[in-house]
């Protein structure tokens, strides 16, 4: 299945595939409801792998945060998975894939308010509501385990750990009509504790979080490794796994299937360009390029993951 | 991420998977259009695993012939990519979750005749119709396949290879209405070249191809074993992990997120009660039990993976 | 097509319809959301009939007032066509049915947030928020159109016109999540101008105006009467008739066509249990009755229609 | 509501018609699946009005035979009205309009197989089977039923009465994948007693039946006459008028509505670009021109029927 590199080969061929996959003309997209995610330079390219072993390789834009959007799924399913009341979470969201987009409320009409998994729109509203029955500022609560697990930057000389950038935050739920009216569908359905605008406020304070390369590889490498962060232990065995296998069917918007066929590992995509990709018992890596293809995903850092896939031989099949 | 057992533990825990899955009572379903699955007595439970260093464990019914039904759909897929038009298929159908039931018209008429994966049933459909553009026979030229690569039955004293029903065919053919549906409406969009009938026929025979889990799991080695089966090459590495992918993400109708979760494996599920399951890099998986849950997937073989999985460590994440 | 009738006849038929009619067990159902509509007891009927010639005929519960709910749909309608703007609104809202609930998602989400009618509540919102881009608080206008068409009852010794229940309204808009749903949806499709919170509380401020039959048979009466009102011309000949056109083809939420089969006339229901129906050129007809059938329209009022439609030979075809 | 015009009057009207309404430049579409209806030159136009008074007056191409096509819908469903079993077919068929495309598959799958009413695609293949239940040659019994009550044409020495055209039904068969689907789709449900493809087969050749605006105005006459025809009682008074309120809620494909709001006229469009619209207690109206609108209705035909409305007053509203 995997194969494990020597340390300066892995070195070599992260700098080998920025400098491949690191976008020299704009193509792609950027979100329409998201102005600020626009200025970002469509030439930025970074990638960063933290291993079981300790090790943490990057190269290109590894250390310039980004806003890491529907990535702080994981991190909030993985939050709620840490609490005693696992049971009634997954009675609220089921763990199938999709097979619509992110944001359609159509299939939660159909089933009648259970949003299929936790990493469409829907499913992540549902987790945060979940979190805000015990922490009411989730995303604070999010901010501190991602700062726990990610640390300071090696040699970054004093440059920031994650941070919840509010004014973005305050844009993008200016423009959330689409996550507002999934909210009050919820609601409708009863499948909301909370009040509708303020599980939308704390959702979109989360994904509106800035984090680089090299913290989202750090902050996701317990789902790597059997559960244990860099920061003690996240999660048991299991849980771990069971996450990795929500991500490989869901994590990658309506174009699952196809990262799975090309990349063949567990991802998790955001619409501000980075991704994370799991390989199971080795590292995790987080790439980041901000322009889109049609599907919502990273144009540059899919194609990267897949060279990356297909020159070291990394895939769960 | 995968352990390797020793032979003699192995045996023992097939052995003890069957004690402790071969149902005591009946429940779950049979398919409602296909009479004669419903004949199959209820506590028929098998189990085999066939390794990629040649073993061949077995346990319980594993020696019995059953309807391989839509576990056809992997090997049919397989052949499709052993050609030379991989491009043309591929352009024919997706390879996405569908998040619907498996015989659903209703994403074929949104996305305008392209199947969502090639394992819900439009999709086999197409695979069908491309392969019988270059062998009229394709079900004839599926069994030669799963003859080839199963053989004869270890100390079976004369029983049977892979045979296909004919008889359990044209009484499931008589109630096919539903995939006559589905072959007419791609017909209309285009995405079907021989006569809807003769596609749905010859579909129907495939699926009516009988055969016992030691057969199926030794038919199903080559995903294992980076594209080589029991009789030589059967696709590249990189192609034989993609089947992995798709059986991950698609495999199990609309269970596959679940399916993913509790067992954690690549499987195929066929409504005659089988399931092929593989543990990349280390063999291929068969379980049969006649009973289905409300998705179509073997209600005790499911039960019998996830133990399995949890007993082994035998996960891909 | 239709039958003029002697008054006297029409008196003693419209007694003889509530004779019948009125329920005397309780059936049907009340709205799930609406809790203050379970309060009215489930034996009141009442009907109403304005003719041309300047009659109003009266019989059971006509002079009590309920809560118009959707049937103030019509009105607004007529409000919006009053305007100088109606290509713009017609821009944003279709005339065709729905053939889906009233408060469906799904089609709106299909064809981009241009709602199917004026009458499903997505539509109903976009000409609330085409009312009060003029006209903020678009309720009390709509009120003050009632009370200036309906006047003061005959003989009822100083009993109300019609009155907005903001009582009730603040408890329907506490259990408007749907609604608000709607409304945030059709603001991400830019189909809404006005803040969608302010647009749904006007919205159900409109439906919780009271009105008795006899108050909604003469504000109706100008859609029997070619665009002539109680008080002056309101709309136009032609666009008096087609708001007939809409209120047949799309009036009674699912069961347009059910109702349009029986009774034959354009007819609009509310979740009140009122109906108000029109025979162009002779009178608009208003039945209430509190208990509602599976599609949201009254049981007894709709039965008594297609009972006076059968006995009077009113009808449209 | 009607207005009656004196013989002169309605005849100089017609003639007016014709000469603003008939194509001078090919706008419009012709249906993708039915090649020989390309064929028609696209400045056909004809019109005719047949009065209950017994006149009939007509103008432009009103005696060339066309493809009548779904205009066929019409006395299908009133030949199945004759019956005794018509508690039956209601249990197969609703009275509602669709919302979607007159041959959509979705809604179908939604509802189980109960097609929403007899003038989509689905719904007349219902009416089809129950018809054949009785006489399997049912297209021939339409085809003596229209032939009864058009007569020979006025004066039009030996021209031929309505006729299958065999060899365009044949061709527009080797084209019914579409058809074939939903037949099968229906079989699939239980709600098609016989073969799939005879249905489909009978129910073409009713479409395929060539038919003037004289002779189709003529047969039309019963549903503006108190289900009185030109050669006796077709349908009681009631089922007529019901077959009317069929008409103006699903008479016109996706476009119902916008047809009752502009023409306000129970009405019938086929394919092959000829309208039946009735003038309850006047007058049946047949239009015909050969290119269609986005929504598959004749282009000048609508127009026209729309101009001859605001003319002549005629609308039910």
């Amino acid at each position: 299945m995997t194969t494990t590199l020597h340390t300066a080969a892995l070195d070599d061929l992260i700098g080998d595939i920025v400098l491949h996959h690191r976008p020299r003309h704009e193509s792609g997209t950027v979100p329409r409801n998201i102005p600020f995610l626009a200025e970002v330079p469509f030439d930025r390219f970074g990638i960063a792998v933290a291993t079981t072993s300790g090790d943490v390789f990057s190269s290109g834009d590894a250390d310039v945060p980004f806003s890491i959007q529907s990535i702080s799924k994981v991190f909030t399913l993985a939050m709620a998975l840490q609490g005693t009341r696992t049971g009634r979470l997954w009675s609220r969201v089921l763990r199938e894939p999709s097979g619509t987009s992110f944001n359609s409320l159509v299939q939660l009409e159909a089933e009648q308010g259970i949003p299929r998994n936790p990493f469409i729109n829907a499913g992540a509203l549902v987790v945060t509501d979940h979190l805000m029955e015990e922490t009411p500022d989730a995303a604070a609560r999010l901010l501190r385990f991602l700062t726990e697990q990610a640390g300071n930057q090696e040699g970054d000389g004093g440059r920031q750990g994650p941070v919840i950038d509010e004014a973005a935050a305050a844009s993008e739920l200016a423009s959330s009509s689409r996550n507002l009216a999934l909210a009050h569908f919820l609601k409708d359905f009863g499948n909301l504790t909370q009040a509708a605008g303020a599980v939308v406020e704390n959702y979109v304070r989360q994904c509106s979080i800035m984090m680089s390369c090299v913290q989202l590889a750090k902050a996701g490498l317990f789902l790597a490794n059997d559960g244990q962060g860099t920061a003690g232990t996240v999660l048991s065995r299991n849980e771990a796994k069971r996450v990795g296998s929500i991500m490989l069917t869901c994590g990658m918007y309506d174009a699952a299937g196809e990262f799975a066929y090309r990349v063949g590992l567990p991802g998790k995509s955001g619409v501000g360009g980075g991704i994370l990709a799991i390989v199971p018992g080795h590292c995790a890596i987080c790439v980041w390029s901000p322009r889109l293809d049609a599907k919502g995903n990273s144009l540059a850092g899919t194609a990267a993951l897949a060279d990356l896939s297909d020159r070291t031989g990394w895939s769960v099949f």
